[in-house]
């Protein structure tokens, strides 16, 4: 049995609160079982110098973790006075991610900027960040088209993301941290409601794994975004 | 009147919620009003190099905030590569200001740390971070206690704070960030709850203060911080 | 036609040449037509503190790129004094690609450091960094169980790895930096001679794409990389 | 007895001599007891960023100490690469005392650095700092006026800063370092001539103390600064 | 005799190689003995805040060393975020070389940047750097004359480096490695092919020198830097 | 005439005054005409890793300019998170100039650090630094023979410093700042008083000069550094 006693192919249960942030353009904590994000979204009217002068708009992130998000004490990174590897690597992915399913010339010339903040870490962090991002952006943006300040949202899709593995028990969907730091190989897959596939991304551990068990893992993956979508569908209170 | 409605002594409403931390040995979410500090103690069984082989143990603080939680996005420390002068102020405020309450020899070689993260800003970060920061502090040495690690407890009394203000209204409590912002001057008063005085920074903003203004600012922070006290007794549930 | 007139599953022309490198303990300068990488292995008879005296070695990888080995000239991270997000990115994936083929117990308590500089670059950088990587970390190996400081080679497997991605003439093998620039999407695929999945990540630059179109990525990288596996083998003059 | 022999009310011998920099608009080597620092004034024609167009100055400072002003030696900030906490914390502290005594309006659009150096340290080095800075600023303005860049001086009163201190012998002012180290609580009063406060620090190094041990350091402060502005108008010559 | 069974006053094999790097307006390969440098030079239109608006052009140089161009791996300078004082040291001389032999004002508002990278170090790197560095210098300047971009060449004559030593043999020509590193003094000479002195550093590493050995090594020097004048003009191909 | 009036081998009035630093072993503060730098020596009983367990000692040196040295106000380097290359090359000379006069393994497994601050900048600062440096180092290691902590001084002669350089004039010793900031070439000579040569430092600054000129600096140097070594003498009554 999974060490959650989940079945092979079951999420944990997933809460999206919108509003947490007094003071953000929109957001959201979002609860995957014990992992905690604070996802928020502010919108400025300029985009980067390399943007300027295009008539197009920016979608970023920045991802960052509490020291005492996870089980021991992390050092605190403003602290060290660097970010480390994982934590660009997963602020560009989100960011990517993103910019997948947003129009970026039907924006226009303004940044949105997504800042994910692990409050409770229990795996999948970088998974809940771009989940619980698409909705603080689509609030965000659902604030412009309201005040008018766009004419129509930018939004051409939801994305949501999941993480996936392979234990001692096969393939299984939602990797908490007792299986993530075991599992022989894990896989994070962030798809659109549509059926798109916007980034695998795949990596053995252990050993190397085999097409047949990409394709469950993927499978997977499909089984899980659809409750995300539905969840990111309830938290907007659209159908 | 104040921007707020208060009574020129009046504080804001106070709550503070053990446990919001999942992994951390004291916790709790401290809620000034609008300002909201998430404050984790962790322990750990060695001293910094400076101390070793004393005997003495160590308590120290780290302060952060969310790049959202205020009015305007502001930018993320870790990713430019430095904590800003006012964070080291705020951290070493935080850290002095616990340790003018706890025995260090009666601690023993063990480190504990306070991270007081604000999620939600509007004034008085620092003195919410010091309030609650003790709760957390004391939720962590309960749990040494009753699993034997520690016969008794290190802590000798409670500290609390509060900022006043001289504003065009006079001298008022608690500070919220309208009135930060304009205030003509302002003290932090951190104090213990045997009416000692463990710190006080005043600040003349615009022009200098007068002694009797400086009592005047000192009679509201007592009387605030005995509201204070109260309310860390009843989150740990003491008397 | 693709800018460079090859066939759509055509890789572009791969040369290995061993000892490039004076003083490493192995070495390769890979070329994947314009695209130039050096690839050094060194050996250190001790391992990073959060492996010591477990008995097992470690296997890992720095990456770079000379000012000037792109089209304009790019700024030296050693004068900015720090790696972008990217090169992070690139330098752990080679690192965690290569562990995935060796037996990091059987290596016994050495680092082997791969360093990849970029000399010349035309797309596919981090992928001929992979596939060079490996023979040099070969040499290396080869020199080890030569002069007895190991039994036995500890690799288990050769790796190698090339991007594919979907352009405006469908998916195509090993872009160029003229494909990799207007791609829709790109995947690198790093896969081993048993036919295994080391790492997959696939990006969509543009908008989504489908499972088939991932699936002829995926058919495309198979070919590729077998080239790629001889001409590894050619380059250690093995069978 | 006091290690330095002093009365409980005796500051340490004070001598502030102007004009030890060649270069600067203005400058002073202060002097108090065995504590000695270099101020200098320079004066720029424009201001930071966040004032531009609003026809207001500004007055900012620096603080540095020489590796070897003190007992043992301590490492160069800029060797280390980053500027500790306390001297943050001190700088700020310089900036904000002068700007408390200048009308930044009458200023104009001009920035006037106070760079204060430890050439050698005994204690009381932020305090003499401030006090000798605004000598080397009243000089700098002098000249600024002499010259009509200026057409009065922006200088609204002196301020000079001392710091007291509970010891075993009660009450003392101008701690050297000996009486620092050992101190139950010290206190850093920086004050106008015209009796207003700019600024209190007071931090209880052992335990709390209290509204009459405050009183006391308070009133010590007084009768210590008004000695120290004598010093300040002998040495700009003025009645 | 010397390690490398060389004459006292015989360098090592040269040989300048134009054309290894892909993009940049010149480069060469040059190898002297077993040390090998890359070096590239870049045009850019545009000068340094410090020149802007003069007409003048600037001609700058960066250095840098593969980690494992040495015999055992060095820690890579990005990686540690900073540059060495040594790294910074050569890469100032090697602006300051080139510039020597530049009418910066024939040359106009454009920058040539010089990136010379030592894939494999024997000794003299520095020197070998200048060599080399000045034939790529005249290759990007000849582009930019044959492109009428320049309607004359702005290089006012040749400059090659050259360092000399004192040994237990007695004075020797182009130190290798070797001998680098055990020599009593060592001095880099560089020279202009008109007879002219552009920069002499010697620095006794033991014991103080001689006049008369100063005098020897400059001798060396002139007749080494004879053969390297050829060796550039032979990468040329001018008389 | 020269600027200042001095004759061409005139250097500036020297004054050496020893103890101006409470705290060190060994000061002084060296006035070269208008130039005036703090040397401190602190000794430190243990040697970098590099030297553990060798027996020998180790001499170093850091150099720094305060922010107003100079004309206009520099840039502080602890505040700018780095030393420049400047910086830093001359520290490394000043330690590798004092290391040539002194017997390491006679010295002991012990550190001795020279401070050179520069507190008015008039040109020739690192030659000023060395002289200045000699003295303060030999007062350090006189404290350490009558201690009986070394039985007898390790330093083995006497070293000075002195910049020349090629003027409008002619070839002038002891370069002033208006001298230095338009010549044509200038030069440091780091000499001992037993006649030997430590380094030599001669850069072309506008275009490449002659043997002759060289040789007639050297000449120079001689003449100027025997002026410094009587005023070394005279600052440690030594005859």
């Amino acid at each position: 049995m999974r060490p959650s006693g989940r079945a092979l192919d079951a999420i944990r249960t997933v809460s999206i609160e919108p509003g947490f942030s007094h003071h953000a353009e929109g957001s959201v904590l979002i609860r995957m079982g014990g992992t905690e994000v604070l996802c928020t979204a502010s919108v400025e009217g300029r985009v980067p110098p390399f943007l300027r002068g295009q008539g197009k708009g920016w979608v970023t992130a920045e991802y960052g973790m509490l020291p005492r998000a996870t089980h021991t004490r992390g050092s605190r990174e403003a602290a060290k006075g660097k970010q480390s590897g994982r934590t660009q690597e997963i602020q560009r992915l989100i960011g990517r991610s993103l910019r997948a399913v947003v129009d970026l010339a039907a924006l226009g010339e303004m940044t949105i900027t997504l800042d994910c903040d692990v409050l409770n870490a229990d795996g999948g962090t970088r998974c809940a960040s771009i989940t619980g991002a698409w909705v603080a952006l689509s609030l965000a943006v659902r604030k412009l088209v309201e005040t008018r300040v766009l004419k129509a949202s930018p939004i051409t899709g939801q994305v949501a993301a999941i993480s996936c593995g392979l234990t001692e028990m096969g393939a299984v969907a939602d990797l908490d941290y007792a299986e993530d730091s075991t599992a022989e190989a894990d896989a994070n897959f962030i798809l659109t409601d549509g059926g798109g596939i916007v980034e695998v991304q795949a990596t053995a551990e252990k050993s190397p794994f085999t097409d047949e068990q990409f394709a469950e893992l993927m499978r997977l993956a499909r089984l899980g975004t659809a409750r995300l979508f539905e969840a990111q569908r309830a938290a907007l209170g659209t159908p």
